[in-house]
């Protein structure tokens, strides 16, 4: 009776449109390679989404598929299509979240504002571009890279041997002399209706996402219209559909540049769970199935969310649950049932208030409970 | 690692408290008794809340048993207890929650305000009672009523032949002449904490929960401070753990009398899950796993539920969510996955803001999507 909505990939992004599914009375399958993930209660089928059999089975059990993640392979989505299962987001559309060459050509060629980029597959292109960029860039690979991995800072073009010698074309780009990062969210249905929540401030600590503040301080006016304005951009040329993060660094000069896309519920945009109208699991799922999108609106004047980095390196999760909980009552915890690793998200936490310093305050007390 | 809750019975009331255990990590089994009740997704047992081994199967894969409804018979309790099996609440606390009759006795010892009431096993009892009370009186079923069911007026002691012949004691009470109904929700610790959420109107329709409005209006001051401590008293005198609603009368002359208890997430708690910091589903699991309870304030000046009740009398409730949805993008939905049928609970809406009679409006007009 209910639709039915199938997600690939069983990580926390896939576990956080659990409750969005219940609520909206839809049903969710999840597709995952191993038991115990965090998505572990809506997995209804073991593959590897790798395996176009494996998606192709899964796909003919639900009214759409969606993602956890990027990467399966677009060969596996086009066959999909192929065979009429409903993707959502596309391939047409994925492809620039999967391969970040294209990303930049695409979004350079509609004019959005990016830091300079060169493509380059041998050492002499590479330094040529670092002369170009006061001796230094940023290298990243094409596709594969997430949280930190997959990009260096290089300084000389020798150093970057290892990676040109796998053969494959790399992006370097020049190193943005930038305020701070910023990510706009956005929301689109295949019929075209688009949501814009307000543009955050994004924290960044080791190439990962450690804060959000919601919306991004100062941004009331050209800022957060220039967000919107290239997210909404975005989302319509690459015909996105579902959730659409788009990052962005705010230059010392007053520009935004995109930093990176992604097609899916994002950590920037967590906050969205206890700080907005609509949060982005729900609008995520509503936008995939073609539902009229929810109202985006903060219900806090400010939200901040701070990530549950690495975890406790003694004991469990649980053990700091009752501190941590006793201490701020007001703040809300997520858990995704991973075990403590350094650096691993392993659960985040969202306060909101009036006054920025002390919904801050709460957040990080709130988290730091969960550290060490 | 995370603690795992154990709920009998698959339900709404446990359909929603799944959320609520994903985002704070923690474990959720239900037991129910068959395939596609609402909390489908949790269930992991399959067996009847009347049969001991199958509660104490299930009882032993868990951290702490709690419960979807209150039918599980008290010797299956108290065995589950002897077991050593936690059990919250316990079945001290439930068997008010379990017997009309031992709850009235309980609450007149307690001195809390209670409607004149009497138990009668005869039509001379009956009659009796209905004499001394302007020839009327409300007669309930001791164990087993809800919804209406179990409880009908009567203003001859003949019309009530048919209950009395079967041989129970019957609870009479007087047709209390109230202004509105209203319900106090607290939730209490085994040890000891409580927390209280603010005193809402409900508005009954054929003795059916329909509309729920948070806080309850001009409850501030007097009226909000007897709400809270009858409620304290109650939870603390029969030493209820989780979440206890105590539905009241707010008679014409402004007192407050006791109408019911529940003990477990109630309907007049549906709107703490979009209008209030802590929701009832998730302050039931912190509590009946003794973990510090959440912060209870409102997140809009008015919240307002509303039930879908029956369902559309014509295909599906799927048919009518786009619709929905498009027209209020503002409300939250909640369907609890269960077929349309006249009069039966089959999801609810929830409007939040500043202004009750806009809130009353977004909310009633996000429900009638849903009827005939």
């Amino acid at each position: 009776m209910s639709k039915t909505v199938g997600v690939i990939g069983g990580g926390q992004l896939a576990r956080m449109m659990i409750p969005a599914a219940i609520n909206l009375g839809l049903t969710i399958r999840v597709l995952a390679q191993n038991d115990g993930e965090p998505a572990a209660l809506a997995v209804t089928s073991f593959g590897s989404h790798l395996n176009v059999d494996d998606v192709l089975a899964f796909g003919k059990t639900v009214d759409v598929v969606t993602f956890d993640h990027e990467h399966v392979p677009q060969a596996v989505l086009r066959e999909l299509v192929a065979r009429g299962v409903n993707v959502q987001p596309g391939p047409d559309a994925l492809q620039y979240a999967q391969n970040k060459i294209a990303m930049r050509r695409r979004l350079a060629e509609l004019g959005i504002p990016v830091p300079d980029w060169a493509e380059v597959t041998s050492t002499a292109e590479l330094a040529a571009f670092l002369a170009d960029h006061g001796g230094q860039g940023v290298l990243k690979t094409a596709t594969g890279g997430y949280d930190g991995k997959g990009v260096r800072v290089v300084r000389d073009a020798a150093e970057a041997a290892d990676w040109l010698d796998a053969g494959e074309a790399l992006l370097v780009e020049e190193l943005v002399d930038f305020r701070r990062e910023l990510a706009q969210l956005v929301a689109r249905r295949p019929s075209g209706e688009i949501a814009l929540w307000p543009v955050v401030e994004s924290v960044q600590r080791d190439g990962v996402c450690a804060e959000v503040i919601a919306p991004a301080p100062g941004s009331a006016g050209r800022l957060a219209d220039v967000a919107a304005d290239i997210a909404t951009t975005v989302a319509e040329s690459l015909g996105v559909t579902g959730v659409l993060a788009v990052e962005l660094f705010e230059t010392t000069d007053d520009r935004l540049l995109v930093n990176e896309l992604a097609m899916r519920p994002h950590n920037t945009g967590h906050w969205t769970i206890d700080g907005a109208t609509t949060s982005q699991f729900e609008q995520h799922l509503r936008a995939v199935l073609d539902l009229p999108l929810g109202a985006t609106g903060c219900r806090d004047e400010w939200s901040m969310m701070v990530n549950v980095l690495g975890g406790p390196t003694t004991g469990t999760i649980d053990d700091r649950l009752a501190a941590a909980l006793a201490d701020q009552p007001t703040v809300k915890f997520h858990f995704y049932d991973k075990a403590p690793r350094p650096g691993r998200k392993v659960g985040h936490v969202t306060a909101g208030g009036d006054d920025l310093d002390d919904v801050a305050y709460r957040a990080r007390a709130a988290s730091a409970f969960f550290d060490n």
